[in-house]
């Protein structure tokens, strides 16, 4: 069963297109997780418990992870989500020549250094090839073009998602610029992955801050779900986030720091929770 | 000083525009070196001994060390490569959203964790604010715009090279497209970096295999230092890359694989030395 198809099921199972950004920043995590041996996954696996019913994904963004620890931290939360049932979106935003590409497509593979396999957690939860540790997706960059993501795209059974608009306010500098072909950048991007999308495993990350982009790609490419962010604290517009993000019911709405950041202290994670819980709720008025 | 001031200081100093490509693949790493602890980092250590005369500069590319003891054998690195009186630049690729790629830009800080501060390593050697694990200067990629690339133009001490027309085959998938206003996506890309060189701190990435475009960049942009791989497994033109890679003496020319895959068993150190040399002063025939 290929990515969309597994995130297709585990949307109908949490009744919740919401996808929940794990990004814990080291200033942000209350006091008294900041003693733990790993203070980001002690983080991390609290938010879980708490949000794991409403979320139809998790997505932690690999900025937060790099370094030794944190990549320890990052390989426990995959693990623990995919106990919990719930795919994992790794947000790295990756592209680089053949031979360089091959060595981060193995970030889809568990441990960079092939340790999964030997690993505690390699349960072997039917979560696709690679071990428990290995992230179901991943989010890349279409700059260097096709032979650069060649190396995500060909594992047919992990999620590719590629950056098309994004939601941050530079997303315009490059990406709406007008071709000489009367098109936007993004939008040859978008026709770009149609071609790039043999296996049925590429989806576009489109932020709710462009709501007429969303609505005009929904029309250009209508197969391909989105991961659509922005919607929290980037104030994106979350009701055309669902009706143009999903593609026959499939796609992910984003929210990071609205959740995880939604409450301090001993009981932030309750917070965490509620505020799933709500957007979850508010975004289910728009399927 | 900044960094193209130190990197033009290392240029004159070693009289070499080479830049050494570290990428340790582990299936290739000598069979003597893999009982090692961190056998990327023996590799390493082994090929800054024999190449750093002939290194402008060396660059590690991130992807080969996303693991936890491969960020250990990077920050060994970096000091090792100070030590030497090396710059290095990390081929990260990175760009994010604000919040992200300050995270992003602590790469350049050395660990990411904020752990160099207390590291034995760091030894204040001269080599820009942030410890002797930092690297000196980072790629990023330009699609997600200014404000994703901020965190790192904004570091005036540090080096920051966009992609901008690079030398994989997918390379003119996006970069070639003609814009309505007649440029290339990638000439607008060189004009954009013009514009966020305020700092005096950015270069651009321009492949040896497109020797034609870096000529019309080097006529675009006679003041932004390039970076341009491609030389070697790749097969471009060195001849154009030193022609059209300097700005003002200053910029540099990328072989990875050709150089540290030069030899194999016991002397691939040896080997790796005599190709730095040879290439070196090949290189030096154009400047």
């Amino acid at each position: 069963m290929n990515f969309f198809e597994r995130l297709g099921e585990r949307i109908e199972r949490a009744d919740s297109v919401l996808c929940v950004g794990l990004d814990p920043d080291p200033g942000r995590i209350p006091d008294h997780l900041t003693g733990h041996d790993l203070p980001r996954w002690a983080f991390n696996r609290r938010i879980i418990d708490a949000t794991h019913e409403h979320a139809a994904a998790y997505k932690p963004n690999a900025a937060f992870y790099e370094d030794p620890d944190g990549w320890r931290a990052l390989t426990e939360t995959i693990a623990y989500a995919h106990g919990k049932d719930v795919p994992v979106i790794l947000d790295a935003k990756r592209a680089d020549i053949g031979n360089t590409a091959r060595r981060y497509a193995t970030l889809l593979e568990g441990r960079g250094d092939g340790h999964a396999r030997g690993s505690s957690h390699a349960r072997g939860s039917g979560h696709a090839r690679g071990g428990n540790h290995a992230a179901d997706a991943i989010t890349v960059n279409p700059y260097m073009g096709r032979d650069s993501l060649e190396p995500f795209l060909s594992r047919a059974e992990k999620g590719v998602f590629v950056l098309c608009r994004t939601s941050n306010p530079g997303g315009a500098d490059l990406q709406d610029l007008e071709l000489a072909s009367g098109e936007a950048v993004y939008e040859r991007v978008a026709a770009l992955c149609e071609l790039w999308n043999a296996n049925g495993n590429v989806g576009l990350v489109v932020g709710a801050t462009a709501p007429e982009e969303l609505e005009s790609l929904r029309d250009q490419v209508p197969d391909l779900p989105f991961l659509v962010p922005g919607i929290g604290a980037q104030g994106g517009d979350a009701e055309a986030a669902v009706e143009f993000g999903l593609s026959h019911g499939t796609g992910l709405v984003n929210s990071s720091r609205g959740i995880i950041y939604a409450g301090e202290g001993d009981r932030f994670d309750r917070a965490a929770g509620e505020a799933a819980k709500r957007l979850k709720k508010r975004l289910n008025r728009y399927r």
